[in-house]
Parts: C-alpha cells; sequence; structure tokens
C-alpha cells in the first residue's frame, strides 16, 4: 500500500496556475472599497490546491497515528487513510479568518458602531447609499465570528469522535454542542424570534408570531440534523462530499438569486445572502479537494469530522443568514433516509452496526444489506413489512413457514439498490447526487414560486429576472 | 497498569458540593444586572469538577488510541495518557462559550451598539453611570470572540501536533497561526497601534507614538512567545501545569489591583481587567484539576496542546485587555529559559533531541544531562564554556587533553540542579513554582512602583489603597 504522496508535475502546474490566480486577484482587489467577493473567490481557489496537496502529503502521517480504515467494498480491502475532513476544516477555518478584514473592514465598523470611533460616522451615508457593496456593519462580525467558532468547535468535537470512537448516544449531542457558540451570540446579539406567519394561519396567531424560546429550539434543531443528517446518507465512497457539494452549490445558486442583476439592487436581504456566498466559496473549494482524493476508488476517507463539519457550515448559512427553512428544503434526500432509518434507529426493526450495502466480491457490485430475524418479527411489525415490501419499500425473505427471516437495512442507498439492482459503487454514488440536485432544484423552484400562495410576500422579486 | 477510572466515594462528594455551590451561585445571579463576577466564580468551580472527572474516565480512552507515553524519570518506567490538556481546553472553551450572555446581556449591547435596537438607547446612561457594572458593550463582543477562536485554534493545531508529531521548525508556526485570529480582528475592530513613549524617550519621539506595522508584529512576538515558551520549560511531572498557575494566579492578582475597593470607582481600564478576570478564572479552574492528576508521581500526562493552551489564554488576556507588558514581566523565569537555551537552539553547541534532567534509578534523584562534543569545541566556544563554568551557569567535563567532551544541557532545570545538587523529581518542580512565585510578585511590585519614574503615569493609582 506504499503509494507515492508525491505530486506529479501535471498536479503542480495545475495547483500553481490556481495559487497564482488566486494571488493575482487578492492583490488587484486591494483598490477603492476592495472587492470582497472576488476575494472569496480567489480564497476559494486558493483552499482548493492547499487542501489538495495536503491530504496527499499528509496521508502516511495519519496512517502511522492509527488514523486509517479498510475499504470493505474493494476486492482488496486496502487499509487508508481517515478522518481526512479534518484537514479540510483547518485549512477552511485558516481561510475564513484571513478573509474577516476584505468584508469587515475598519473604516465601515467604526462608521456603522458604538464602539469605534465615534468622528468618522460620515461614512455611514456612504454605507447606505451604496458605495460600500459587499461589505459588512460591525454587528455581522459577531455573527461571522460566533459562526467560525461553531465550525471550529464540530471540528474540534468530530476529530474527537473520530479518534476516540464515541458512542452513538453521544455522537448525536456533538453538533448540540457546535451550535452552542452560534445560538448564545444570536441570543446575546439579536435575539430576534419573532416568525412571519403563514397566511392560512394569519387568522390564528396574527401576521407575526414571537416563538420566543422554541425559536432557538427550532435553531439547534437545525444545527443538529443537517450535520448528523449528512453523516446518515454516507458509507460509500464520495458520497458524503458529492452531497455536500450539490447541496453548497444550490445554496451558493439560490445567495446569487438575491444579488444584482437578478435583482433589483440593493436587496434587503442582500448581506445576508453576502454572508453566506462567503461561507460557502471557500466551502467547496476545500470540498472538491477533498472528493478528488476521496472519489471511487477512494485513496483517503472523509470521517465523521467531514459530515459534522460540512452540515454546520449549512446550519451557520442558514441560520445566521436567516433562511433555514429553504435550506431545509434542500435537505430532501437527507430527511428521506433519516425518516425511512427511523424504525432501526428506535430498535423497532433489528439494527446492525453498519447497514451499508455489501460489497459482492465475484460481481464487484454493491447488493443490499440485510438485517436478520433471530426470532420472527410481532405480526403487527411483519404485517407492515409485508405492506412495505409490496410497495417496493423494502426487501423481504421468509422461511417455509411464512415467517420473515431477514429484511433490507432501511437506508436510501439500500433502498436504491432495491429498485435499481445491484450496481457499481461510483454508479450508486452518481445515482445520489443526481438525486439530490433534482430535489434541490425542485424544491428551490417551488419554493420561490409558490411562497406567494402561503406567505404574503416572497423575499425577493423573482420576476425581476423573468 | 490497568487502574480504576471510577472516582472515590470522597472526590465524588467532594465534586457534588463543588458543582452543587456552583449551580447555587449561578443562580442567585439572575437578578437585577446579574452577577458576571460571581458566575464567572461558579463556572471555575464548575471546570474544576468536571474536568478532574472526565480527566479519569477518559484515561483509557486516550491510551487506546495511542495518546500515550512512558514517565522516564520513575524507576518501572509506566506507560500514562498524554495529551490531557485538550480535555482542560475543550472544558474550558465549552464554558466560556457558555459564558457569553452573562457580561454581555442583550439589552446593553442593544444599548451601546449601532446593529442593535435603537429603540432601547437609553439604558446607555445607565452604563455610564455605572448600572451595569461587570457587564461589557457590543465591541467588546468581538474582542471576546475573537480570543475564544484563538484558543480553539490553537487546541485544534495543538492535539494535531500531539497526534501528528510535527516537527521542531513548524511546531513554532502554530502559536503563530493561533494568534491569528486574535490579531486580524483587532486589526478590524481597533486598529489602535499607538504606545505611550516612556518619559526619557519622550523629546525623541513626542508623548503617544503610531507603531504602525511593528505593533503588530509585537502582538504577535508575545502571542508566539507565550505558548513556546511554556512548552520549552516542561519535561518533569507537573512544572508545566504549576508555572502556568502560578502566572494565572498572579495575572488575577494584577487584575484584583483594578477593581474596587482596591483603586477608585470605576477605573478606565476595569474593563479591560475584567475581561482578563473571567478569562482566567475558569483556566485556573480547569488547570488546578489538571495538576491533581499531573503532579508528581503523574498519572497522567499535560500534551503539548496544554502548554499552546495556556501560554494563548495569556496571549489573549495581556493582548485583548491592553497589558502585555505587565504579562511579560511574570514570563521572566521562562525568558531566562529561552535566552539560555538559545546556544543549543541555534546549535552552536550540539542539541540532544531531548534535554530533560536524567533520572537516576539508583538514587531515585534526578541529575544533569548533558550533551557530549563528539569533536571538541572551536576554541572560541571552547573559552565561552570555560567562563561560563567558571560562573557556574554550565558544568563541562573535559579529557586528559583539556578538551571538553561533555557540557550540561542548557535550561533552568539542568542549571538548577547545577547549583542545588541532584534532587527527587517533585522539589526540583516545586522549587521552579517558588521561583516563578518570587520572580512575578517582584515584578509585579517594580511595575506599580517604578513605572512612576519612566511614565508619565501609572495606569492605576496605587496610592488609593497604601
Amino acid at each position: 500500500m506504499a503509494r507515492s504522496t508525491a505530486l506529479s508535475t501535471a498536479e503542480v502546474c495545475t495547483l500553481w496556475v490556481l495559487i497564482g490566480t488566486s494571488i493575482a486577484i487578492v492583490a488587484n482587489s486591494f483598490h477603492g472599497d476592495g472587492e470582497p467577493f472576488m476575494v472569496s473567490l480567489a480564497f476559494s481557489l486558493f483552499a482548493f490546491a492547499t487542501t489538495y496537496s495536503l491530504i496527499r502529503w499528509l496521508g502516511p502521517s495519519f496512517m502511522k497515528v492509527g488514523l486509517k480504515g479498510k475499504d470493505m467494498a474493494k476486492a482488496k480491502k486496502p487499509e487508508i487513510p481517515e478522518t481526512m475532513g479534518a484537514v479540510c476544516a483547518v485549512v477552511y477555518l485558516l481561510l475564513m479568518i484571513a478573509f474577516i478584514p476584505f468584508p469587515f473592514y475598519k473604516d465601515i465598523v467604526a462608521a456603522t458602531s458604538g464602539g469605534g470611533n465615534r468622528d468618522v460616522v460620515l461614512h455611514i451615508e456612504h454605507v447606505e447609499t451604496g458605495r460600500f457593496l459587499h461589505r459588512f456593519p460591525h454587528n455581522k462580525l459577531a455573527s461571522y465570528l460566533s459562526g467560525l467558532l461553531s465550525l471550529q468547535a464540530i471540528t474540534l468535537l468530530g476529530i474527537g469522535d473520530d479518534l476516540l470512537d464515541i458512542r452513538w448516544r453521544h455522537k448525536v449531542l456533538i453538533p448540540a454542542l457546535g451550535a452552542f457558540p452560534m445560538l448564545v451570540v444570536y441570543f446575546v446579539d439579536f435575539g430576534v424570534t419573532h416568525v412571519v406567519v403563514p397566511l392560512p394561519l394569519q387568522r390564528y396567531f396574527g401576521q407575526i408570531f414571537d416563538l420566543g424560546f422554541l425559536y432557538y429550539v427550532y435553531m439547534a434543531s437545525v444545527a443538529i440534523f443537517c450535520p448528523n443528517s449528512i453523516n446518515m446518507l454516507a458509507g460509500i465512497n464520495g458520497v458524503e462530499v458529492a452531497q455536500s457539494l450539490v447541496i453548497a452549490v444550490l445554496l451558493l445558486l439560490n445567495d446569487l438569486l438575491y444579488l444584482s442583476p437578478f435583482t433589483p439592487y440593493p436587496h434587503p436581504a442582500m448581506d445576508s445572502h453576502l454572508f453566506s456566498i462567503y461561507f460557502l466559496l471557500p466551502f467547496i473549494g476545500v470540498s472538491l479537494a477533498l472528493l478528488c482524493h476521496n472519489w471511487y476508488p477512494s485513496k483517503v476517507f472523509v470521517g465523521d469530522t467531514y459530515c459534522y463539519f460540512a452540515g454546520m457550515v449549512f446550519a451557520v448559512v442558514g441560520i445566521l443568514g436567516h433562511f433555514s427553512k429553504t435550506l431545509l428544503l434542500l435537505f430532501i434526500p437527507q430527511m428521506f433516509n433519516f425518516l425511512y432509518s427511523c424504525p432501526q434507529l428506535f430498535h423497532i426493526i433489528p439494527c446492525p452496526r453498519h447497514r451499508l450495502p455489501k460489497f459482492n466480491a465475484v460481481t464487484g457490485l454493491l447488493e443490499n444489506s440485510v438485517t436478520e430475524w433471530p426470532v420472527p418479527p410481532s405480526p403487527l411489525i411483519a404485517t407492515a413489512l409485508h405492506l412495505l415490501h409490496r410497495l417496493r419499500l423494502v426487501g423481504i425473505k421468509t422461511n417455509e413457514n411464512g415467517e420473515i427471516t431477514e429484511s433490507t437495512n432501511l437506508t436510501l442507498l439500500n433502498l436504491w439498490i432495491l429498485w435499481f439492482g445491484p450496481m457499481k459503487e461510483d454508479r450508486l454514488a452518481l445515482s445520489i447526487v443526481l438525486l439530490q440536485t433534482v430535489c434541490g432544484l425542485i424544491a428551490l423552484f417551488v419554493r420561490h414560486q409558490m411562497a406567494l400562495l402561503v406567505f404574503p410576500a416572497d423575499n425577493r422579486s423573482l420576476w425581476a429576472f423573468v
């Protein structure tokens, strides 16, 4: 398994071109009021290049300290480095910190805050008239920092999880602890817990309803759901990173809808969506670099760290950007996978330690994995399983008495194989990517077209570019 | 080496009393404007109790994943868990995040910031008249968060170092990367780079001098020096934690001098020193808990993670509290150790991988460790070594030709043994603790008494309580 950690000449050239481009863009942004958007794009290229090289270089060191795993879906079951998501996360976090000066340059901070120099308040008119396009005032700095704190916290806890192999019931809490900084700063700094009530419910609750404490429960739930649900739709080469990339790109697309030229400038939600873009672009950079090494056949595993980290990036932009409902619309496959898994998660149906599709060494294809029933299921559960079987939602095997002896594991990956037959690992991963893309695009279309049916106004005027 | 991870009944009772006390204090703080100072004290007790238990419980898990080391200064060379500083750091960080609402309650943030609700500005008069004693405005929130980001970053990088065993020349950069968030936010949010010029130099530079870019270099140097210098005065049971505790307690003492009743209220630097207190109290809690397990004979090692983390706590309070010069005065033993080590660090004198005092299994005492000269030193270095030998600053051995064949390693620990003879490990650690305390107390006295000789005014009116 001794693979070279050196980059090929072609790789070195490409990466240097990327780094050169990014440096050139940043160097050219130091004029006028700077161009945070272009700088973010440059940081994203730089993130790709550094992550790509570091993952290659650090492989042997990770293996040496035991951060490694066997790829069970290959004939030779090779051992490869694990937890490479930690490299992504660290590169991402350092770059996001380096990015702070670009959208939060001190003049504007001093201008709009009570804390800075009051004698430069004349700048504030420039802000309001749009001179400082793509820049943020002081109160957003605390949001940004709290987002970074949450991401750092979840990376730290994720690495702890990958190292110490924490129990399942403790794992669920990791995203909650990670979300903690964001929620605390939200509480201290904004504390807005009002929501706009959908039209059909306005007669009961009024136009605006104060959720109070429940709003924090809702935000915490989003922050717990996103990382865990990605961690759950996992286990075959490339699927964790690829689904995260699809979600990130769709979120980016949604963000761009709020910027000129797609919407009349300046849109009131523009700041939130710029905030989101600045978090997403470098994330796409590091994730693409990881995908290059993690796509079938994987050279590295991503670890729980990556799933937590990716999920928390989405939670941060959704919550701090105030579009968590839109965010959840992009998690339809994950939501389905979670709901579909519930009978096993709550042990109504036996749940083996791993529920991944099974590799058939003879055909080279992935097949359904099953859970065995040591004792036949109770009549109620048996009836339910037979019904699901008829709906093609579960595969079952019965003995001569008609008692169920095994049923397929309830994951989206297994269901896909149940529907379309055994397939190669990369085709399965690609299917999930396509499913994620199609579901997401439909969801975004519905969200912007149909929102007017239940809300008094869509928060962007879509017609501006139709 | 199978030791029980269970806490004894006496330990359980004590820890529950501490936790009960801390909960009672916090519960009683929810009146009027709250009492952040008391809450911080309560968090410190809670931090002690949780860290104490977690270190005990997590030992075997750490050993299992290879985070372990041999204690070479014991007859049996037992293997014990390593990197327990990571537990301290994680408990500390989570508690510091939970603490945010207490000094930064949203009313005051809204009151003093441009970002919040402008309609509650009437509160600002209360602030200025001291109604909100011990509370901070919005601009301090960014400082606080950036301090936490720096601490999280260095913990993350420290764990990476302990795991991957990073090379010495890369290690030095870890604190620089850790300090990065703090410096970036300082740049964006404050950007004050003026310093008060000492009286004798005022004719050349004026009263106030703008260091500009150099001010950031200075801050970065402080942030690099503190963690690395603690990491360098290390290697015997308990010495890393004990020296950090002494520094923390002395800093706390210095902070208290700025609060009523020691100074007429309200002192202009009070906020900075409260900020420092809120960072130091929980640090003292987690460090004391670690010391209980790490003092001679050690049950756990602290790891580089702890040294980086502790040093960065000091750098954060010193830099963001604007008393970095006072901070450096408390690092006299570390500074001496660093300067004394320089000939070996820069390879003027050969430098073995480890320079710890050597354990003599017969006497049970620690003795000087030496570096051997494969070829005799050049005449210049030989002369210097002979001179230092006569000044009792280095021990040397010569062969029959008078050529130096070995010299003692240049660390404070070795020098102490050179002066006072071989001694037991705990006595050596205790000596360093006493040295640190005495140097620190003298430095603080000099700083407050003598500052008036070179500066136009001490920044606190010391005479108020003399």
